[in-house]
């Protein structure tokens, strides 16, 4: 897979190489790149290499490029940059941008910020700022040509051949005279229209609005939904606030989706180059909580020591029962929580899915453990231990593929993101009930 | 999280339920659905489910739907959809729609469907189908107005008032008589041109194309770092091949980011609905893989049978060294894979971010060593195996982290996706390593 840097034929290590020699200059490859290059620039740099480049960042850049850096390595940027620095990149960046820069500074700085930026933009960064991190109102975009639903045809088309108006969009918003969302009229009915007509006229009702309130990836879907590039963000007063667009979604899939995808690796979303310390920490509580279940499954064990010592197979086969119901367990969890979060499992199909779970699980169990019965009878040539680690591996199976769509149902439906806290409860589950089918089940044949 | 159906408003369960009755009417919340929708309906359902709701299905969307669907689910729907009900959704569809509804068809069946096409289309098709499934040649969108470099800007702007040529960008496409592309032009400026010039006065050339050859994923870098919403796509000759929107790129991303999800939950992205059979089948090869990792720990246990059967706590606390050792190392791999995917992780920081890990690791491996150690001190009240224990798992944290940097970047360097293989292999090297050094170690003290 190509990454950015490399698409843009951009080479790190030699920027690195030259960032620290006394004379450095920008090689010539970073002419012209645009916020977001800059932007993935940065986050392969460590916090002393960044502060060095920052200076060759063209000035109008400086604030989109901290809005478009991921919010951990801008964060950890940012406590390093010069209060100088970032007012300068705050006071020339758009509204939005300056809200995105917010929300990785501190309260105290934000405060002393907001009184540097013009009226007119203090009002609508306030705005922003009075809808809390998640909700769609705070990131719209408020930099948008709107046209006054009484305005003439005539005198809107001649607005438009000013560059100033010039946008990405082939319709436009139309608001009446209080703010309020119209709806939007697009430029070839503009074009076919008479001139002594009224935007009034000719406006389209959008069939969707976002509401300011919803979630940011509940807006994502809702755009991405509706198959438009982008659609209006609306207060609960039917005030135009901004526009949310495909662009926009696609950042808030991309951090859900990397976020996911950390937490199945048992790690927070963090920056590649944030503080060891931070780092350090962050991941401590991960360990911290794996230990917690790692020592429950020892505890377990420990309830059959007397049978471990009696037959040490079973010591040496038992890893194999736990991680063959993990595995299962798993397999259902991902599809599980994909498909809560795409509404594919919803009550009608979820008993036929539990089935069909339940029923994949028990023939690879039968599969399996046909052949794990198989090697350890050869292995240790008891067929004793062969016949119980068979029967543990294949309740182990069922109990997993039940949890496995079970557990995430469970959580979603209290509330708690099932991607977080399944793993975790799963591998617990998986573990425990492992060793305690197959050692309780030996204890039974070889201690009675 | 609201999915899709839920932000529709649409009850599956409802809908399921009135299916099944021999007097089906569809609901009125159906009406006015895009396509995009009902592929989201169509995956949230048993494929008897899916046949009975086709019908239903406005005959004009009917080949968007298939193409919006996720690839799973539209090949096990398209393999019980009858030959007619499939052909007629292909004569209607766009170009692009076509080639991905043929992906999911056998060979035979785009041989003999490719025949219906209209002439003009079936040579597209076929150009499109020259390239392969992973190339972005095969399925830009060909459906675009395209204007003639040498056209005059009056007979332009007379052909953009008619519906037809109405389209979701202010930018069009602009190519000479031999269909090489030139550029594009702006609506803004075409209106602001003097009627009699040509097109080629106004043209601008595009920063970026993509060449027909890249893969989708390198496409849809590009597409999401030019920050525009598309990018044109030229093959090797200079020839326009058609579009490549932001949302063809939030498609390639999210299949992208569900296969590694899938793939770090041991299974493979398939449909929740597919036959149990498949389903079975495929999971089958994940468990296997996980089996021979499982039996290698095993053995490496058996190693060290004399030693458990001497001291039983040493069973009892091995899976702690095994599942710490995985947990670090699972960190480390997991934001190792995502710094080599964006590029964040490159040479010259490759020296620094492993000595980070290692650092992070030892920091978490002193802390939690000591509380292991205190725990199974008070525990078994045996001083030997708690010091064992602690060393144990400060070693395996360490070469878990060591790996976890090591192995993703030697995967991707010998071409392997690293978070398709990386962690099996690391958990292998964790449980090889942990099992090692702490009975290994518990042999030399206890033993001798």
């Amino acid at each position: 897979m190509m990454n950015d840097n490399q698409a843009l034929n951009i080479d790190i290590d030699e920027l690195i190489n030259e960032l620290t020699s006394s004379d450095f200059m920008l090689p010539e490859t970073f002419q012209g790149l645009n916020a977001y290059q800059w932007a993935s620039i940065f986050e392969s740099l460590l916090n002393s290499q960044r502060l060095l480049l920052w200076q060759s960042v063209p000035a109008e850049l400086k604030s989109s490029v901290l809005s478009e850096m991921r919010e951990d390595a801008r964060g950890h940027f940012l406590s390093e940059l010069s209060q100088t620095n970032i007012e300068e990149a705050v006071v020339t960046g758009s509204n939005t941008e300056v809200v995105e820069i917010f929300d990785s500074l501190p309260e105290k700085t934000i405060v002393r910020l907001i009184k540097k930026l013009a009226p007119d933009s203090q009002s609508q960064v306030e705005t922003s700022l009075s809808y809390t991190s998640d909700q769609v109102g705070r990131y719209a975009n408020q930099d948008v040509y709107t046209i006054a639903s009484a305005a003439k045809v005539n005198d809107v088309l001649q607005e438009l051949k000013t560059e100033e108006h010039f946008q990405d969009s082939h319709a436009y918003v139309v608001i009446d005279g209080h703010g309020t969302y119209v709806g939007e009229v697009f430029i070839n009915e503009l074009l076919a229209a008479e001139g002594a007509q009224t935007i009034n006229e000719l406006v389209h009702k959008a069939d969707t609005c976002i509401s300011s309130n919803l979630s940011l990836l509940e807006a994502s879907n809702l755009v991405r939904g509706s198959q438009r590039s982008l659609l209006p963000v609306v207060d609960e007063q039917g005030r135009f606030v901004g526009n949310f667009s495909i662009q926009d979604a696609l950042d808030v899939f991309q951090e859900h989706y990397e976020s996911q995808l950390a937490h199945l690796g048992q790690v927070s979303d963090e920056d590649l180059y944030a503080p060891i310390l931070l780092s350090a920490r962050r991941r401590a509580v991960w360990l911290g909580i794996n230990l917690l279940t790692a020592f429950l499954a020892s505890a377990v064990i420990g309830l059959f020591d007397k049978v471990l010592i009696e037959v040490v197979a079973l010591a040496v086969l038992m890893p194999i029962v736990a991680s063959m119901g993990g595995i299962t367990g798993s397999q259902t969890l991902t599809l599980a929580i994909r498909g809560i979060a795409t509404g594919q499992l919803n009550s009608s199909n979820f008993n036929y899915l539990r089935r069909k779970e339940v029923i994949v699980a028990a023939l690879n169990g039968l599969v399996w453990a046909l052949v794990v019965g198989a090697i350890a009878y050869v292995w240790f040539d008891n067929p004793l231990v062969a016949i119980i680690l068979a029967l543990a591996l294949i309740i182990n199976m069922l109990v997993a593929s039940i949890c496995g769509i079970v557990i995430p149902r469970l959580l979603d439906r209290v509330g708690i993101d099932p991607a977080l806290a399944g793993s975790v409860i799963l591998t617990t589950i998986t573990d425990v009930v492992g060793f305690m089918v197959f050692l309780g089940g030996a204890s039974v044949i070889f201690l009675s």
